[in-house]
C-alpha cells in the first residue's frame, strides 16, 4: 500500500491530496501544522481536509503528527531519531514530543517496539482507530498509550474493553488536575474532561492506569516480560533485612500479601543458613555468600503453593559489589593477578547463572519472579532473554519498581479472571 | 582521638573493651554480630558490652553495625566497598546495608557524602546521638537517616527539633505496614510502632519524609543543591507541550500552583515565538531551536514576581538528541565530516553554556531553576557546579523527580519560615 508523508505548508496539504486520490495513493502521514491547534483558518483547512480524506477514502495520520514508526518493517517515519530495539510494545501518542521521548528511553534501556504513531489533531484516524488496528497487530503484545483527551467517550469505551481483553493496555491520562486541563486546553486543544470519570472508564476497560511516562513504559516491559501472577502472595527474598522490610512495605502498600513462611520452606533452609536468619518472609539470607544457596532457595520460594510470585533482592549485582574489597586486597599483593582475574571473570558467570535460572524457574512454574539488583551501574542491561524461552526476566535498580510491576500485573489478571468467568458463565 | 574497629566473635569483643580502657582508647566500632539481633547469650553480652562501655566511657558504634565512614578524612570503615565524592551529605542507618547501598547510588550518580554510620545494635550511641553530633558538625550540610525504630521517641523528638531548625533532616522511615513491621522486628528487633503516630513526630520536627531509598537520596541531594523557594508557585518552560501537561499535573498533586502567565512575560514572548505558542504558563517553546530564546525566556520567567521556582523542561538534553537528523545527513553525505564535527562540539557547549546561565541565575535570584533533561544518557553527569557558586543545579531525568523535590523543599521552607517567626515573636 502506498503512504505519502506531508511536511509541505499546511495551505498546500489540500492539494498534495487531491494528487493522491489522483494516483490511488490511500494513506498520509501529515506532519505539517498549522491546522486547528493554530485556530482560525487553521481550523478551517482542517476540516475540509477531514471532510476530503473522509469522502475519498484516505487514511491520515495527523495533520500536526510527530509521524509514525514501524520497526518490523525499519519504516522510521518520525522528525526525532531514537532507535529502540525491535519488539512487541506499540506506542499510541496524543503527544508526539512524550512518544517520541518515551521511545528514546526504551532505545536506551534495550526495551523492544514495535510500531509508534504521534495521533496529532486527530482529524480522521483517532485514538480508537489506531486501538483497533493493534488489537489485531500481531507484531503487538502491549499497547502503550498517552492521552489527553478523547471526542468519542462510548466508542473509546467499547474498543478498549474489546483490546484489553486480547492485550494488556497501559495508559497514562495527562490532564488530571486543573493545571494539566488547562496545559492540555492550550497544547491539543483536548478537553480533558473529569479525570475521575475517565480513570473509571480506563479500570472498567481493563486497561492499567500508569501515573507518568517513567511508569508508562516500565510497567509496558513488565507486561511484555514476565508471566502474570495467579494471586497476590508475595515471597520476598533478600541478602540483607532492611530491603526486606522496605519491599514488605511497598507490597502492603500497594495492595499485595506478604504470606508467612510455609514450615517445610523454614526447615529446609534452617539447615542452611546460620542461626540467626529471620525464618519468616521476607527471607533474609543474612549477607551469605553461597551461589548455590541462593540458586536453591529462589526455586524453594517459586515452587511454594504458598506464593503468586517472588521478589529477589540484591542477589543479582550484590556479587560484583562485594568483589570490591578482594580487589583491594589483590592492589596490595594479596591475591595475584591471574587469580583475581579469573574471580572476576567468575562474577560476570554468577550473575548470567543466576538470570537463566530464573527464566528457567519462570518457565517450568509459569510464575514470574523480580530480580531486584541494588548495585546497578549506568551502562547494565536490564532485560534478559534466552531463546526459545517465552518469558524475559528485567532486573529492576529499586525494589518500588518491581512491586508497583507486580502489583499491577496482579491487578490486570485478576481483572481478567473475573472477565473470562463472566464471558464463559 | 584513638578509636578501635573490632571484628572478632562476640563472646572475644568484652576483653577487647577491657584492653580500651586499659589503653585508654574511649572509642570503638563493634562490627561483631551475635549480639541481642541473635537472642539467648548475645542478649545478655550486649548488656553487659553496653554497661561496661557506659561506665568506662567508651564511645561505642554498634555491635553488628556496616562500620563508619568519615569523607572528609579518608576513612571508610565498613565492609562494602562504596566510593562516592566528598561532599556535604551524612548518612545515618539502622540498616548498614541500605545505607551501604545508598552510598553505591551515591558514589553512580556523583553525589557528594560527607559521614557514614550504621548504627547496628545501638547498645551505646543511638541514632539521636549521631543527629546530635551531625547538627554541629560544619561538614555536614543535609542528614539523610534510614529508622527501623526509635526506642526513646521523647529525646529523639527534641534532638529533631533542634537539627532540622539548623539543617534539612530527610528520613525513611521503614515497617509502615504490618508485613513491613514484622519484617523490621525479626531484623533489628526494632518495635516499629505505629506509622501514623511516627510521621507525625517527623512532620512537627520538621523533618522531610522520603518514602523510600531512591526518593531518600534524591532528595537529600536537592536540597544540598538549589536554594529553596518563596512559595509554592511554579512557572514552567518546555519544549513541547505533552511535558507541560505532565508537569503542571505532577505539581498540582504534590501542592504547587501553576499561576497565569503575567501579561508583561506574554507580551515579551510574543515577539519571538511563533503566532500558535501557548501563550500561558506551561510556556511551550513549541520546539524552537533557539539557544537565546532559552536563555532569555527562562530569565523572564526566574526574574518574575508571579513564579517561586522555574521548571525547564528539554532544553538541557534536547540538542544532543536532535542533532541525530543531521548526523543521519552527514552519512548520506550532505554535511563535510569538519562541519559535522563542530556542530557536535556546539552542542556540547551549548548545554555547558545552559547549566551555567541556570547556576548564575539561582545566584542572583536566589530561587531554585530545575531543569530536566528528557534525552538523558545513562553515563550522562547529573549535578552540576561552578566555583564561587553556592548552589549546584541537578539535572533531572524525569518531571515527577524535580517536582518532587520542588514541594518537599517548598513544604520544608513553609514549616521553616513560621518556626523562625514564631521563635521571633
Amino acid at each position: 500500500m502506498d503512504l505519502v508523508f506531508v511536511t509541505t505548508p499546511a495551505h498546500t496539504v489540500m492539494g498534495i491530496l487531491q494528487d493522491c486520490v489522483a494516483c490511488a495513493i490511500p494513506n498520509a502521514v501529515i506532519i505539517s501544522s498549522g491546522f486547528s491547534e493554530a485556530g482560525g483558518d487553521g481550523a478551517r483547512m482542517e476540516r475540509e481536509l477531514s471532510e476530503f480524506a473522509i469522502r475519498n477514502g484516505i487514511n491520515v495520520v495527523g495533520p500536526n503528527t510527530m509521524g509514525i514508526c514501524n520497526l518490523h518493517c525499519s519504516l522510521y517515519g518520525t522528525g526525532a531519531h531514537p532507535r529502540p530495539p525491535r519488539g512487541g510494545i506499540s506506542i499510541v501518542a496524543q503527544s508526539g514530543n512524550v512518544g517520541n521521548q518515551i521511545m528514546l528511553w526504551a532505545e536506551i534501556q534495550k526495551i523492544g517496539i514495535s510500531k509508534f504513531v504521534g495521533s496529532g489533531n486527530e482529524a480522521v484516524l483517532k485514538v480508537e482507530d489506531y486501538l483497533e488496528y493493534l488489537n489485531e497487530d500481531c507484531d503487538t503484545s502491549v499497547v502503550l498509550l498517552y492521552l489527553e483527551g478523547v471526542d468519542d467517550g462510548r466508542k473509546f469505551f467499547e474498543v478498549a474493553k474489546t483490546i484489553a481483553m486480547r492485550k494488556p493496555v497501559i495508559a497514562l491520562k495527562a490532564g488530571r488536575t486543573e493545571g494539566g486541563s488547562r496545559a492540555a486546553a492550550s497544547h491539543t486543544g483536548a478537553m480533558a474532561g473529569s479525570f475521575a470519570i475517565f480513570a473509571s472508564v480506563l479500570r472498567q476497560s481493563g486497561i492499567v492506569i500508569a501515573h507518568n511516562p517513567t511508569e508508562l513504559l516500565e510497567l509496558a516491559a513488565a507486561f511484555d516480560s514476565f508471566p502474570l501472577p495467579g494471586g497476590n502472595r508475595v515471597g520476598i527474598l533478600t541478602l540483607g533485612g532492611g530491603w526486606g522490610v522496605i519491599t514488605a512495605d511497598e507490597c502492603e502498600e500497594r495492595g499485595l500479601a506478604i504470606p508467612p513462611l510455609p514450615d517445610d520452606i523454614r526447615e529446609k533452609l534452617d539447615k542452611k543458613l546460620p542461626p540467626f536468619w529471620s525464618r519468616a518472609n521476607p527471607v533474609d539470607l543474612v549477607g551469605q555468600p553461597d551461589i548455590n544457596l541462593y540458586h536453591e532457595a529462589i526455586e524453594l520460594m517459586v515452587a511454594s503453593d504458598a506464593f503468586d510470585a517472588v521478589i529477589v533482592l540484591g542477589l543479582i549485582g550484590s556479587p560484583r559489589f562485594g568483589i570490591r574489597p578482594i580487589q583491594a586486597a589483590h592492589r596490595l599483593g594479596f591475591f595475584p593477578d591471574d587469580e583475581m582475574k579469573s574471580m572476576e571473570g567468575n562474577v560476570d558467570n554468577v550473575e548470567s547463572g543466576m538470570l537463566c535460572s530464573i527464566l528457567d524457574l519462570m518457565e517450568r512454574y509459569r510464575k514470574p519472579i523480580y530480580p531486584v539488583t541494588l548495585a546497578a551501574f549506568p551502562n547494565d542491561e536490564i532485560i534478559f532473554s534466552k531463546p526459545g524461552n517465552r518469558y524475559k526476566a528485567i532486573v529492576y535498580k529499586t525494589p518500588e519498581e518491581a512491586v508497583l510491576c507486580l502489583a499491577k500485573q496482579h491487578q490486570y489478571a485478576t481483572f481478567m479472571r473475573r472477565r473470562w468467568k463472566r464471558e464463559i458463565a
